[in-house]
């Protein structure tokens, strides 16, 4: 018998897992497209001027099981030692049923941003306990829902203190006991506002010479002191106190709220989140009631569905930037939920007891090893602290520094002579051992009566985690039952279709999901001796390289936490570049009018002046008013920033022009990178004559929305931009860092790295070539029912298409917003609503949804348009119809049914699974009354017996 | 401040994570019970006279994260080398996102056996796949739902033979290619029933001489045979055909139903199931249809529900052995459901063209291997073949096997002069490169052009696996969906309390699942040298160390495969002790009528006669009936089987007396372990008379029951009966062996042996003491509204206690079954119905439920209780009523209602969660139905069609 091999490939990531439709169901595609094949429709797509000449060269793509075989040598190349080097990192343990039902679970991290309430109330009661937990801890009332490190929210608490202080004073105080990579991040952030950032002993601050003061607690070399009288001071000269404490400490520590700060931030890593060489973990920021309206990020709040049941929601949304844009407070978008979600959990598993018990077990082996060392005769400052002290060795420091090392225990370099050493809840009594040794002390007492090193007067005298949550019987059983309730109560990735346009909600493959819980790579401190880290070195080189080679730039920065960091960084990266030419007063920076709302907002942060660029009719720029306003800045000019292809979703075959123009004048490119997945190995940002780009690698490259994040922004650069890009946090060196950490949420990159390890070139550009293919195709099917607006030249759009849902306000009453609700009875999350264009849905299938799916959205679509059509032909109430009542509950179901349609064609709609039906736990939610009635913690008791009745 | 450590230990996995009910929630359960102490209350239940003296001394428990550091320096004790051994066992890929979704995911491994069709309709379908897979594969139309290994499946398909065959013949041929512990289980299966077993070359089988054939296809030495001839010539003399076929093979091979075999079995270890050193996979049987009904094991049927609309369920349940008892036809119980469904999976991500593929690729890479060693010289057998093939190579052996060795290959020894190689989809080219170098032969091309070694006249001719569920759509998108899809049709521990009587469904903690999927663990084959399998050394002599201590034996035996394993091996072990005693001729087993029917089953495999003794009014054992039925087996007596505590619930006090007098006749005392959760800690089966017992790992210590399996059922003995426990079954030395492997499913042994390193000897006291707080809790919260049978002396019952549900019957036709139904609506799983009393509801809470979850339960046993007597007092009608009617579904609350009560009523009893509701996606299934129309394989296309109507 011949052997004639199958044309089948069961290891082909890319064609087998990864990208959605068949070969047989592509073929069906074209057939409704009216093309012959994918390279032509392509053709018909992406303008010829901008293609790039040569296809990606990414070696073999690697199967699934090489593709781990691969990552595991790699993980081998790092060693995991006992971290005491501290700096706002620290040893947790990960309770494992959070790292399983959470962490790995794509029910919880394949969730997009709870901006539809109805189908988030699982992660939005999960963000409330996290917010909970910090108002708590902090003593403050108010919280958000996170932030992205502790360095930004520093950086997000100063210039959230300038917009509300009386203080007209232009600087703000710094702590010297701050974390290095605190004070660098905050002076990053204030150089383009015009703040000066005065860095010195609290005792020597001048209260009138600021708008604020921050003060870390405790203090990077383990300081714990009382910063009430300072703040008070502040106060008097109308300034704000602003702390940036360890959760873990205030389980024992007076709160900043009761030292009266105005504002409280840092990171909940410890609780629960490794490492991962930086990240990703959340950050908190908590503040006064009264201030809460200026707080940046996302909040949580309360508020009732069309049965006045009690509901979630994201409260407040008015400030977030994509509708304040230039005017927006900070240029916050990513948040890290699903870090927060664990840090919450964490505290629902451990209670107030267990964290406090937690927190007096650092602190006493803290205080033997301190005890042991003093009695050795070493000097240990300071005298009181927490978990972390520091210790005078003079010219001894490379040597016990080396001892240490050769106990497998990383030690802090604390300038020349000194040694910083923290403990956490991972440290064993071996390793307190092994440090005396490492000091040439040897003992072994393990056993010694515990005993606090805290001041008398630091004590907490208030209650904490309070709250029913947090008293809930902690057996795992409840606690599994418990996360998948929450789970149940959401619709993500792994039930469904999330169509966002602008947000490319494509497959997290399972494979590459994995090596993020292995210890060689969780368990890393992001500032340990590079010789330990030589696995996330090379992770870091070779997928700098690899995206360099798709964008067509010369040098990347891993840095930047997310996309809206990452144009902040890359806005940075060019002034930085205007000014070493000494071309210092270009300021201007051209943004269409279509742009997101976080390029405005990242321009403003950069200290720049933004000037809005008008659109044409068919929603390209105008090219004319481009060009008028960039001769207009003339030398002023210091970059534009544009989208491709554009927020309109169309290649624009301008592009070219508008990079020509802006470099005419002396400028910079920015290209946003959001819409990179029409561009993967089709065209290269570098190529086509942008300078700077970042890539938003939750949307393109992988990594998990995670419910609001984590995110990864990095930005790509052109060789002469490469000198200017963010420095290192920890050391201050270079530019300004914007990130806590060299490379952001590092543990993350291994997402996007193994992606393109597996797709290959081959399979990445396929993967652009069919996301193209699948929104032409619901472009194609739903044309007629809906205006398709901004389409390119022969009529296609590229990733994204928008529908026009305007008219049907007119003629049947029916809102954007009453189809988004209506999805949900199909089981789908809605596509992006009013953006780029008010009263619009835009569609973005991305390529790992299949022709099944895709057909069932579109079917569910053309269902509603029906119902739109019942309502205008008056078959149907204008009021009282399933799009208006939408979404369908149970307890519409249950209860007694009124309504002028049938319970199965208000719950049932075509598309609707029936036995797997997605029911949303709330009706409608009323935003109104919720900014109304804002509390952005869990309510009380009584609430829930409420509810319960 | 002094130092004041909290009275809370965040990391005491005992009472933190695995013990249910809170200190407090104990109190008040105290209050209700009428005691003051835990111990007080233990003092009441467990006799004095059986309690052991002395605390379990197990050193201090582990946490979470000591635990898993601890496990990771075992398992660096495995070397994981690339095996080329076959016999049976095989690398493969397992989907990353089979692993994450399935084998990771509570939903899946905490399910309980699908006895309840209304909540198992998603693991029912997985289930279904795989018999559709193995039917499709093996062309015979009926398959089960899979057996524990294949060895075990031999020796099943040999009893059914041997019931089915015409001829009366009392040998069976077994082909001297089968592996050698199939050969070796066979024999042991065989001994007791009086089979003889020839084991030859088919060549020389007299048909006359046999009731059945065994033959191996391909044979364990590569050779693959046409058996069309041969099967033919047994039918001719009324005997049967039975072939042993490796799935993978079957791709390419002509099918066992095309050589008119009656019955196939086979391994599906290698779709996707990790060897892990021998197990847990699943077997396969399929037959003849006419043979069906002498099936052993699961089958997954297709019947209707209440409404007519299409509904899985286990058919012809009446087969098994908890129905026929010593006259069952096996005493199969536990199945292989997780690791069947993984297997299933692997068929659908793949589908016949990606199989095939793998097949080829397998093949084709054993042909290039050959070809390498034929041309340089060495003499390669068989000359046909799938993946595996023997080389002669004298008195080199040894050098041969260090050399491949040395490149961390292992080789499989063959006799004294031939080494055997098998290749499988895991094989990399290097590795061809490496055996060759391992025999001298330097050769490096890799690109070769392919072909086969197979002959024309075995290629397979039929189509396979062309049901849509194998052609879907397999991007990992639409799989994972799949996959969620399936989990959300079914209740698990993970939504809800499990309060089945009999099996223990405690927490199956996310910490002890962790370790089974680390490669160190994962992809080790069972007959791997013993120096590269350290880890797992350690592992069997520290687990079976500490369950010595447990249960006061010597000795203890990890191979049986699951609970009625464990019986059988320990009454064959029983009957090898009175064989070398020279009491062969002891044949007579006592069993209490109220046995578990595994009991008398397993002994009538072991040859034994069973003689049934009678209850007590109280459900004890009659001691005057066994008395004078011991005294009448005299020197004839063997055994007598006990289960303690009773299967009623009950410590019986005379538990002493029967031991002592089944030795004073000279018999050996077999303890059922099953009830084992009763007694960890208080009481050992060793120090109260009995000489051998089982455990089952999957009751007592936390291995999940998987949806049906895996289990695992270890028996420990006195030191007189351990020379006899099983051999090993790759040497055929010691005794007979029962399983495949040395230690059954050893990888799920770490899931045990971390659960007792966690909990500690305290721990694990604490936990039996609390399950028997929980069920006493329960059985006072419904005392009176239902009648409880079965106490001990002072009112207490053990672990469990029965519910009497059947005067109902008369009261108000309400029967067990409806109560069970009901219950669904509330979101539980029954208890466990009619057994061991008809009409009566057994339930088991375990430790790990807490206080809430009990009360919520009994509350919907009241609320119950309540709708009886509104049907008892006339208020509801008899026939149309929620018991009746239970469950609802969504179906019901959508279409008309014309029920005397209402939706709420129906769709919302007290105890039920309304946001968090489970709906069951059938109503109630139509047994009869399904038994009357039976299919085990997908329906046709058109059935879908119609239920999407």
């Amino acid at each position: 018998m011949p052997f004639t091999p199958t044309d089948y490939d069961p290891y082909d990531f890319a064609n087998r897992r990864h990208i959605g439709p068949s070969p047989e169901e592509m073929a069906e595609m074209f057939k409704v497209l009216g093309v012959d094949s994918l390279d032509q429709l392509i053709d018909q797509t992406v303008p010829a001027s901008i293609r790039q000449a040569q296809p990606l060269e990414f070696g073999p793509p690697l199967s699934e099981r090489e593709l781990l075989w691969h990552l595991r040598q790699v993980a081998k190349q790092n060693r995991v030692f006992t971290s005491m080097i501290g700096q706002g990192f620290h040893g947790t343990v990960t309770p494992p049923a959070i790292q399983r039902n959470i962490l790995e679970n794509p029910a919880w991290y394949t969730a997009y941003t709870p901006y539809q309430p109805e189908i988030s109330q699982g992660r939005l009661e999960a963000l409330l306990n996290f917010q909970t937990m910090v108002t708590d801890l902090t003593g403050l009332p108010v919280a958000n829902a996170s932030l992205l490190d502790e360095a930004t929210a520093c950086a997000e608490a100063v210039t959230m203190a300038q917009r509300l202080a009386k203080s007209k004073a232009t600087a703000v105080f710094v702590d010297e006991n701050c974390h290095p990579q605190n004070i660098a991040v905050i002076r990053t952030r204030a150089e383009p506002l015009g703040i000066a950032v005065i860095v010195g002993d609290p005792a020597d601050l001048e209260p009138a010479a600021v708008f604020a003061g921050v003060f870390q607690y405790p203090g990077t070399h383990g300081q714990v002191t009382d910063f009430t009288d300072v703040i008070a001071s502040l106060h008097d000269k109308g300034a704000l106190g602003i702390v940036v404490a360890d959760p873990m400490a205030l389980t024992l520590l007076k709160e900043p709220g009761a030292m009266g700060a105005d504002i409280a931030v840092g990171s909940t890593q410890r609780f629960g989140v490794p490492m991962g060489y930086g990240g990703p973990h959340a950050a908190y920021m908590a503040c006064r009631d009264d201030y809460k309206r200026a707080m940046p990020g996302r909040i949580v709040g309360v508020s009732v569905d069309a049965r006045g049941n009690k509901a979630y929601r994201l409260a407040l949304q008015t400030r977030e930037q994509h509708i304040r844009r230039e005017k927006a407070t900070s240029n916050v978008c990513t948040a890290q939920a699903l870090l927060a979600v664990m840090a919450g959990f964490y505290a629902v598993f451990h209670g107030a007891k267990g964290l406090k018990a937690i927190a007096q077990g650092i602190h006493s082996r803290t205080v033997h090893l301190a005890d042991g060392l003093e009695e050795a005769g070493f000097i240990v400052t300071p005298d009181t602290f927490f978990d972390t002290i520091t210790v005078e060795v003079g010219p001894m420091q490379g040597v016990i520094l080396q001892n240490a090392r050769a106990r497998e225990i990383n030690l802090r370099k604390v300038g020349q002579t000194r040694i910083g050493i923290t403990l956490d809840e991972t440290t064993r009594w071996e390793s307190i051992r092994n440090v005396w040794a490492a000091f040439g002390v040897e003992r072994s007492d393990a056993d010694r009566a515990p005993r606090y090193r805290i001041p008398d007067a630091l004590f907490r005298q208030s209650d904490y985690l309070t709250h029913p949550v947090f008293q809930m019987n902690r057996a795992e059983t409840e606690m599994m039952r418990y996360m998948r309730r929450l789970a149940d109560r959401d619709l993500a990735l792994d039930r469904a279709m999330i169509p966002l346009g602008s947000c490319t909600m494509k497959l997290n493959a399972a494979v590459e999901m994995m090596p993020i819980s292995w210890p060689e790579f969780a368990h890393l401190h992001p500032f340990a001796p590079a010789d330990q880290a030589l696995g996330y070195a090379h992770v870091v080189a070779d997928l700098s390289a690899r995206l360099c080679q798709i964008t067509g730039y010369d040098a990347m920065s891993l840095q930047p936490n997310s996309g809206a960091q990452g144009e902040y960084a890359g806005l940075l990266t060019i002034a930085a570049y205007h000014r070493a030419q000494g071309q210092g007063h270009r300021k201007v920076c051209l943004i269409p009018v279509s742009a997101h709302g976080t390029n405005p907002a990242s321009a403003q942060m950069c200290g720049m002046k933004v000037v809005v660029v008008k659109s044409a009719a068919n929603g390209d720029i105008d090219l004319d008013d481009f060009r008028a306003k960039a001769a207009a800045a003339g030398d002023n000019l210091a970059a534009c920033m544009i989208t491709y292809p554009s927020t309109h979703g169309v290649f624009e075959e301008t592009v070219r022009e508008v990079c020509a123009i802006t470099h005419q004048y002396g400028g910079q490119v920015y290209l946003d990178g959001a819409n990179m997945n029409a561009m993967v190995g089709l065209s290269k940002p570098g190529e086509i004559g942008a300078d700077v780009s970042h890539l938003n690698l939750h949307k393109t490259f992988a990594i998990p929305h995670g419910g609001g994040g984590p995110g990864m922004g990095p930005i790509g650069v052109k060789a002469h931009l490469a000198p200017f890009l963010p420095g290192d946090p920890r050391t201050g060196t270079g530019e300004g860092p914007v990130s806590a950490s060299p490379y952001g949420s590092a543990s993350i990159l291994l997402i996007s790295w193994a992606y393109c390890l597996a797709m290959g070139g081959a399979g990445l550009t396929q993967a652009t070539k069919v996301a193209i293919l699948n929104a032409n195709y619901i472009a194609a099917r739903l044309q007629g029912a809906y205006g398709v607006l901004f389409k390119g030249k022969e009529g296609r759009v590229a990733h994204e298409c928008i529908l026009d849902t305007r008219p049907f306000d007119d003629s049947a009453g029916v809102s954007v917003e009453d189809i988004a609700k209506r999805l949900i009875d199909n089981g789908f999350h809605a596509p992006t609503m009013s953006w780029p264009v008010a009263g619009t849905l835009m569609v973005e299938p991305t390529e790992s949804e299949t022709k099944a799916e895709l057909d069932r959205f579109c079917d569910a679509m053309l269902a509603i348009r029906a119902e739109i059509a019942a309502i205008e032909a008056g078959e149907m109430d204008r009021a009282n119809n399933p799009l208006k009542n939408a979404p369908h509950t149970v307890n519409d179901l249950v209860a007694d049914w009124d309504r002028p349609y049938s319970r199965e064609q208000g719950c049932f709609p075509p598309g609707s699974f029936r036995v797997d039906k997605y029911w949303p736990p709330v009706g409608r939610v009323d935003n109104v009354w919720g900014d109304r009635n804002f509390t952005c913690t869990c309510p009380p008791v009584e609430s829930y017996a409420e509810a319960a009745e």
